[in-house]
């Protein structure tokens, strides 16, 4: 028998509340339990857990796996919170806001080679192969970030650019989520390469949800303030799709708010936004993203795996893509 | 054959010139190429390669871990220069003086995962074992990193709690390398355990020069200011055991030095030196050194093999406590 997602999280959710992490000196482990306990939504070790459990009932082998890849992304978000100088994140102050940025840096460090530490303990004729894969994810992450910040100082960024910058900073993690667990759970080669797949589209849809909700989510579910990327100029989908369609009028108008150094945010935003509605930049991204979806349903569709242990796995698909916050 | 220390450090300088670090995002790989490039002692690998040819002529195998190591080491440097807002090394400006902290911060990731891609290259029937050495290793250095930030905000630190932060923060490298090279030849588990007790003390003996080299080293020859821990009222070796010696006036007028804001730099440390003179504080820590290079040897000494084999270790023990630079 197969688990369901539910039942997936609860495993996760009990391994976690085990781990004992804090130790000496508490300064450098603090940060870290602080971090693991203020949640989120499990989706990587999820993933990880779901492909292994297509290929093996009992999923206790890919547990350490599972972990060791939300401490990764934890600390991608402990380091990128610095670099971003965000001071919240999940409705609790970040790392470097509560303690100080040296904290977050070493800390932050620690929690990678407590990722490490968790992916070394995994057992599977695949050990090496597995490790591998999450290595150079690794790197990806961080070109992946430092193009996000490359981004900032352009006044062009292509929707191809755009693309690649997001597959390598948010969907290759996803992907090799899906991967990994397929290895912990000893599939077939060709199979962990069609969830590696599938985890791709999936998180460059995730990722378009993001940038769409970002602007059109509804303020009251979303958890965080609309149209905090409008007023940051940040280049998501939404916009490098505005600056490629806008002419005229439209296009002046666009620029000018971006150049603008002083502006009322509500003003901003609903002046974007309205421009956003005239080029039918909705309708674009979710047009996006179903194409997003679609792929990942391909990739899914190929593994030849009974209909019943991929339905968690569709399940998950469609409620990310569909997710309002 | 075994190689001298001389070849070893050659045929690493070629594996390196080889290596060819930029590729895009070229923000994130140039500082590490730079960082590399500015060179070091390189004696993290040439540990590793020098253990490896105890028991292997050809050392091939264990030049992408002696190179792992490296990066490692050359990766804590970068987030420890951050940390300690440090603007120069090896004469050269630090990745955060010449970009900025956010560059450093994420090209040092960047660089910690390229260690382990290096790593990861290693074929040995002790792969997993050697990663579980490293990866240990790496979680200790970030322990003694934050001992070493924790004891700056403490008015007493005793000479034990010193040892301590040393050994986690500089020796337990020393003595990993060794170990992991030992692994990579295939050596037996007891030799790499032996060769681990001969780096921890090498290391211990390394660190304690290093202070005593701060405070009487000869500025024609030690390439850093002489005195500079002295006027940052930096926790050493020597000011641990002078705080812990002085009696009366010694004492109270070592702890007016401590306490004083303002202060002519050359004036302090004359002071603090003619009070570590009438201490005795060089005499007492060349023992300690000693005692740590006799442990060392001690250690070195039970390995079952030839003399002629070990003796590069010997001399490169030997020069480390001896260096003047």
């Amino acid at each position: 028998m197969s688990y369901t997602l539910k039942e997936i999280q609860q495993l996760l959710e009990d391994s976690l509340q085990e781990e004992e992490i804090i130790r000496e000196p508490r300064r450098l482990y603090e940060p870290i339990e602080y971090t693991m306990a203020t949640g989120g939504k499990r989706l990587r070790p999820s993933l990880l857990l779901l492909a292994c459990n297509l290929y093996k009932k009992d999923v206790t082998a890919a547990m350490s796996a599972a972990l060791g890849i939300e401490f990764f992304h934890n600390f991608t978000l402990l380091h990128d919170d610095i670099m971003d100088k965000a001071h919240t994140r999940r409705n609790q102050p970040t790392v470097h806001a509560k303690w100080n940025d040296n904290v977050a840096i070493l800390s932050g460090d620690a929690m990678f080679i407590k990722a490490y530490e968790y992916l070394l303990k995994t057992q599977t004729p695949n050990y090496r192969k597995m490790l591998e894969v999450f290595n150079t994810t690794a790197m990806e992450v961080c070109e992946g970030q430092q193009y996000d910040m490359d981004f900032e100082d352009r006044q062009v960024v292509s929707e191809a650019e755009y693309l690649e910058m997001i597959r390598l900073k948010t969907a290759v993690l996803l992907a090799a989520a899906l991967k990994m667990g397929a290895l912990a759970g000893d599939a077939p080669a060709a199979d962990a390469d069609k969830l590696y797949r599938f985890g791709l589209n999936l998180g460059l849809g995730f990722q378009l949800q993001d940038d769409y909700l970002d602007v059109f989510g509804d303020p009251k579910v979303f958890g965080k303030k609309i149209g905090g990327d409008i007023c940051a100029n940040k280049k998501t989908f939404l916009l490098i799709k505005a600056l490629e369609l806008a002419e005229g009028d439209d296009q002046e108008e666009l620029q000018s708010w971006l150049e603008r150094k002083e502006f009322e945010p509500e003003e901003k935003i609903k002046a974007v936004k309205t421009l956003y509605h005239k080029l039918h930049i909705a309708d674009i991204t979710r047009t996006k993203i179903h194409e997003f979806h679609r792929k990942a349903m391909d990739a899914l569709s190929q593994l030849e795996l009974e209909k019943e242990a991929v339905k968690e796995l569709e399940v998950l698909a469609q409620k990310l893509i569909d997710r309002s916050s």
